[in-house]
């Protein structure tokens, strides 16, 4: 099937996905999942077609993300099940008015439409996206990595084969074929087919949709995280949330890559952190100032604007908070930063000024996630401020209208 | 000052505008009205500058469009009052919840930043969109049409007057010189400087703005709006409702262009309704069915895909409620689109499946409006369904973030 006769396929299943109860989505993810585990065989042959093909080019890290097991099959349902058991964001009133002339406005939440996600090799995008589309009442469209194509294929047979028995048509998931270039394109510039286009990857593919797409599209996930640690930290918390922050986890996106020192506390501090660092091998590129009391790499010009992904930290000494503020504002991506203090006027300030999707007083910037938040879920996490910001979970991925009842008002 | 170094002004003054108490702003629109009044005279004269500049080019309509008055001068200042009465939004606490760890996590109103406004002549839009940016704690970027730059630049200058006046940066509220094709470009691609694109004005502008722009933009405007007449309906109704949604003021984009009429009723309402808009020398343009009830234009293929802005209305019979709903899901711009019916079954069907910003039961497409919706003021009707969906309202400029507090939490 072309790209065009799926996308006129998925538009057309978007009344029927509006109008889904909330127990006949339940439904239809518990299914999905059982059909995700009887089908588990077909599922590992596919992945190694797909990891066999793939052997030659990828790194054996991303040979790993793409790799599927019986135990991630399994934790893939899980995921699903999941899923089921969330609020349905779909048909609540948000707000209801009752005008002087009688009419009665309410603004009620309602899907999206038909959502696309255009993603690289982990094929448990492709059951977790599904389930989180379905849910909030939405058709998607999934476009996947060519090294996945053939996993990505099982599994959405798997999901549409569940769709069938349950009687409800399977183009409420669709998955495109065409893994080249040209279908991405497509999917950018599908003025009236596609209502929501959220790109899942790295910064290369995300940069390529926000710049090309013709259609609403969500900027996610690429972030240069800041710790600052204030003169009035608590040393040991600084040490502890910095150290989380870089190590935990560096390939992510809410992983911090710049750490700023106010210079009344640097001496003592930045000794300390190194030590905690180096038990990680953390490398650090570091500013004129903090290589005065600490050895590193001196840190080149673009240290700064960098999303390492990695265990290296950039560190800068700052004169004071006002400083630490105008330096995020310069190069950080709005995902996640931090204040390490306990002066709440400093607090304050940085929570205030700081124009990113999260900003933590005495936290991790490890945080920003939607189970972490509370959501139950994450389809990713919105680095711009129009529609969702911060961590997507399913109220993201729905809009709303007005529906307006009156007895002939004119105007 | 060309629009780069413009630019670097808007993004430098976005903190000091996010962080204007609702008093302090609401005493800024009072003086910014209040200069405006002073500033009559200068502003009369820019404005006979521009008219009679655009006399040899643009029609007698859009002369009325662009010219000022000692009324129009202050109704705009009377708008600037009106703003400053409005609720503030920026700071509302959306959510509040903590964590089983201790996070406590605020979702926060927000500004979104340097709001970029590109619209055409009238130039009142340059004092209502500046005064609802500042309002909703943005920084403004306005970009007129060039039949109205001495005027703009007059208005600019008299409210810049006025944040000089109370001590707050005059950047708050820029106005682009060049109103050359390029600048418009510039804004549609300043990543990192421009939050949120709006553009007003004809369907070139917008889809100009929506194709091309990199930065979150909202498409506004366009209306092909339908009012579907349903077998239950009361012909009384439908008749009035569809004469005021035709001509109450066929130049707006609410205005509704075509009429869907059930076929069981199309006998009795066709020659009804002739009979009332004929009044108005309505040109009916009508699919064949309805050609063999009432005379008019045979419609030809594009009549059902325009925006006529006109005396003109396209009418076709259909079979029934659900052949409306495909109709309108095929033609319709998702702006806003009526039923007429005492069915309550079929009112309900119509609302659940007809995917606009604004859904009507037995009331006028007129009323999708900022203020008749009790918003108070409006900066355009968003047809698109990511972020503001239908009149948009000082809410409607705002994003928001999340600020979570702990005590050394990691993950």
């Amino acid at each position: 099937m072309t790209t065009d006769q799926l996308l006129c396929e998925a538009k057309a299943a978007k009344a029927a996905a509006a109008a889904l109860s909330t127990e006949k989505k339940n439904e239809l993810l518990c299914a999905m999942a059982d059909s995700l585990v009887r089908h588990e065989k077909d599922i590992l042959l596919a992945n190694d077609q797909d990891v066999e093909a793939a052997k030659a080019t990828i790194s054996s890290v991303m040979i790993d993300r793409l790799r599927l097991t019986k135990e991630r099959i399994a934790s893939m349902a899980d995921g699903l099940r999941a899923v089921a058991a969330l609020k349905d964001p779909v048909g609540d009133v948000l707000s209801q008015i009752t005008r002087p002339n009688g009419l009665v406005i309410r603004k009620v939440r309602v899907p999206m439409g038909v959502v696309a996600i255009i993603y690289e090799s982990r094929p448990n995008v492709t059951a977790d996206a599904a389930a989180l589309a379905l849910k909030s009442g939405n058709v998607c469209v999934l476009r996947g990595g060519k090294e996945a194509i053939h996993s990505n294929t099982a599994i959405v047979e798997a999901l549409r084969e569940a769709l069938r028995e349950k009687g409800v048509p399977e183009t409420f998931i669709n998955l495109v074929q065409d893994t080249t270039r040209a279908s991405a394109t497509q999917l950018m510039e599908a003025r009236g087919m596609v209502d929501l286009l959220i790109p899942r990857g790295g910064a290369g593919l995300i940069r390529a949709c926000v710049e090309n797409a013709k259609v609403p599209c969500i900027e996610t996930g690429t972030g240069i995280c800041h710790v600052y640690v204030d003169k009035a930290a608590d040393l040991d918390k600084a040490v502890r949330i910095v150290y989380n922050a870089k190590t935990s986890r560096p390939s992510v996106c809410n992983a911090e890559e710049v750490c700023l020192v106010h210079r009344e506390i640097a001496p003592v501090f930045l000794p300390r952190l190194k030590e905690a660092l180096d038990e990680k091998q953390v490398e650090l590129r570091l500013c004129p100032e903090a290589s005065t009391i600490i050895p590193g790499t001196p840190a080149g010009e673009k240290d700064f604007d960098t999303e390492f992904l990695d265990y290296i930290l950039a560190i800068k000494v700052v004169g004071d908070v006002t400083e630490a503020i105008a330096h995020i504002a310069a190069h950080s991506t709005g995902h996640s930063e931090a204040i390490v203090t306990e002066d709440k006027s400093a607090a304050a300030l940085f929570c205030a000024q700081v124009d990113s999707a999260a900003v933590y007083v005495n936290a991790s910037t490890r945080f920003t996630d939607g189970g972490e938040f509370g959501l139950g879920c994450e389809m990713g996490i919105s680095t711009q401020k129009l529609g969702a910001r911060g961590p997507m979970g399913l109220c993201e991925l729905t809009s709303y209208k007005y529906i307006i009842e009156g007895d002939g008002q004119i105007r």
